[in-house]
């Protein structure tokens, strides 16, 4: 830290990425992204966008909103698009939260949501799951604060139906509630529809895992029209070009390619019934997920151990050393013979011959 | 505005970014972007990157920092990589300056230094530039607070030299300086090498104009070792994967082809040239100009009329309407044979003939 660094961010505890190894080849079933390329279609937009990066991108993502409304069954003034979702989140921590609006989510959810708070000055509360990890809808009815929620939640896969998020929201007429889709795309049902019927629902998706652009950087959120209008007011004080060229090229072929889509989100549901089941086989109690990931442990090994082990023998899971997780494994479902090699390795690694 | 509003950002007012129209083809001297495509290196990099967006970007840009630190002649921790120059910008007002550490920069400036410091509020100070349009260094030197210089200047294209630059360090060793290089390229001498020598400088560029890559989104600041560890903890506290594949490879294959960003940046000195040359047979005023455009006026039609008369004729330039500015067009240099039409054009304009 610099003499320079005001005061404010001096205390500040930074995300901390998932391990993007560099020094050799793993089986990468830590960060939560497709074994799948982008469509070819997404590729080939983009591609072809390469030869005119000269131009700055269309500040309004005016191509990509029309296609997204039309697939999303919204208005086109009801959706912003941004540098992946985090930059969205972000977003909407500035815009809906402050000293008398404090954010309020669960105590193990995505971790980025206690850096945003820090990060703006914003007083947060931070609500323990129960103890089989399912978030208790009753915590969130009548808040006082902003809600946010990932749906499912991560790192425990575990989902919230339609049902469940309209009753936090109907009981929250006066606050807003954010629910961060990021991996509704593998079972779940989007609250998207609810956005038509409150106007204090914000939902958030991003592009990064079922449609395989994790590293294009692109997310949206859908919320009314005047929701939209506030994150448009920050996202034009603070990098109105946020959607590069290339990025909004490739979201477009992702939105037309729904075959692609499709297909790719069934796949990881069957990869992930399998790896389940193979799980269970082995002993491992895995909570039911809903997501591109599962969350598992097994009696006969520490979820550091197994960590570590699988690591020495090539295939990155990811661990959190937090006393309520730290008996488990996060693990990324990637393809049919990915998730074979996995459950193969740790098949070995509790027989003792790894 | 939604109910929901944070009070603290109720009052912002965006930045206004250049007309992108849709309706028709302009000739855009507007938006200070260059004519000339990416180099082929850029192009097909990203295009390979294409293929591969399922998985994140590198976080720490390492190939780009390593390539950028033999290129600009710095070692690799002093240098940090962000989705275009405003989000570095945006991250220094934000780790610089607070209410103890005001932002000061001249009064006619890039226009976004004004919403940074509102949107993250901060007290600023606007010192008026002097009558001919130039820095006064002395309003610069001693100074109580951040200062945020874009050298050259926008929109006028003045420049400072590195020892008037050394000065305004020098004197304010107790006190961030910032120079913003967006338009450097183009005849200026970078400040870079002065940050081995001062702790309190920080260089800000962007791959937008010289290196044709204003739709892919990719800025940098160089400075000493702490200012960029202060930097990096806003940017992991934001939007770690900030820097999507196809950008990084892009900025990649643009600082391998430096023969044809030399040879594009010489092509734009001189159209320039030219071009200040046409403008004064025309009767014209120009400030002397080290950028990718001119500031122009003529005694014979006003700034917005003529801008209005451009536009009606197929060819976009940039007027501002403030009482300093208003006689002014700001006039991006494109192709020859875009200058040749502009010129040709408000020839005819002025003879009365359009």
């Amino acid at each position: 830290m610099s003499r320079f660094f005001s005061e404010k961010y001096s205390a500040l505890t930074p995300y901390t990425p998932g391990e993007q190894p560099r020094d050799q080849h793993y089986i990468k079933l830590n960060t939560n992204e497709s074994p799948f390329p982008p469509s070819p279609l997404a590729q080939r937009y983009a591609a072809e966008e390469a030869g005119k990066l000269e131009l700055y991108s269309d500040p309004t993502c005016a191509a990509l909103t029309a296609k997204a409304a039309k697939v999303f069954g919204i208005e086109e003034d009801e959706i912003i698009f941004s540098n992946g979702s985090d930059e969205v989140l972000n977003f909407a921590f500035m815009a809906f939260c402050d000293d008398t609006h404090p954010a309020i989510f669960p105590d193990i959810t995505y971790g980025f949501y206690k850096v945003f708070a820090q990060l703006n000055g914003i007083p947060y509360e931070q609500i323990p799951l129960k103890e089989d990890f399912t978030i208790d809808i009753r915590d969130y009815v009548n808040q006082t604060g902003t809600v946010f929620i990932a749906n499912p939640n991560a790192p425990t896969g575990l989902y919230l139906t339609p049902n469940q998020i309209e009753t936090i929201v109907q009981s929250n007429p006066e606050r807003i509630v954010v629910i961060d889709e990021a991996y509704i795309d593998f079972g779940g049902e989007t609250a998207i529809p609810l956005t038509k019927k409150y106007d204090n629902l914000l939902v958030v998706q991003t592009f990064s895992k079922s449609r395989s652009m994790a590293g294009a950087r692109l997310g949206f959120a859908v919320g009314c029209k005047a929701l939209i209008q506030d994150l448009s007011t920050i996202k034009y004080s603070v990098n109105p070009y946020n959607v590069n060229r290339m990025t909004m090229a490739a979201g477009l072929g992702a939105l037309e390619d729904r075959d692609y889509f499709l297909s790719n989100c069934r796949a990881i549901i069957e990869n992930r019934a399998w790896t389940v089941d193979a799980l269970t086989k082995l002993g491992f109690t895995t909570l039911e997920s809903l997501t591109n990931f599962v969350f598992t442990k097994s009696n006969a090994i520490s979820g550091k151990e197994l960590y570590l082990k699988l690591k020495e023998n090539g295939i990155l899971v990811r661990h959190f050393d937090t006393p309520r997780l730290t008996d488990y494994v996060r693990v990324t479902i990637g393809s049919a013979g990915q998730m074979a090699a996995f459950i193969d390795t740790t098949r070995k690694i509790l027989e003792g011959t790894l």
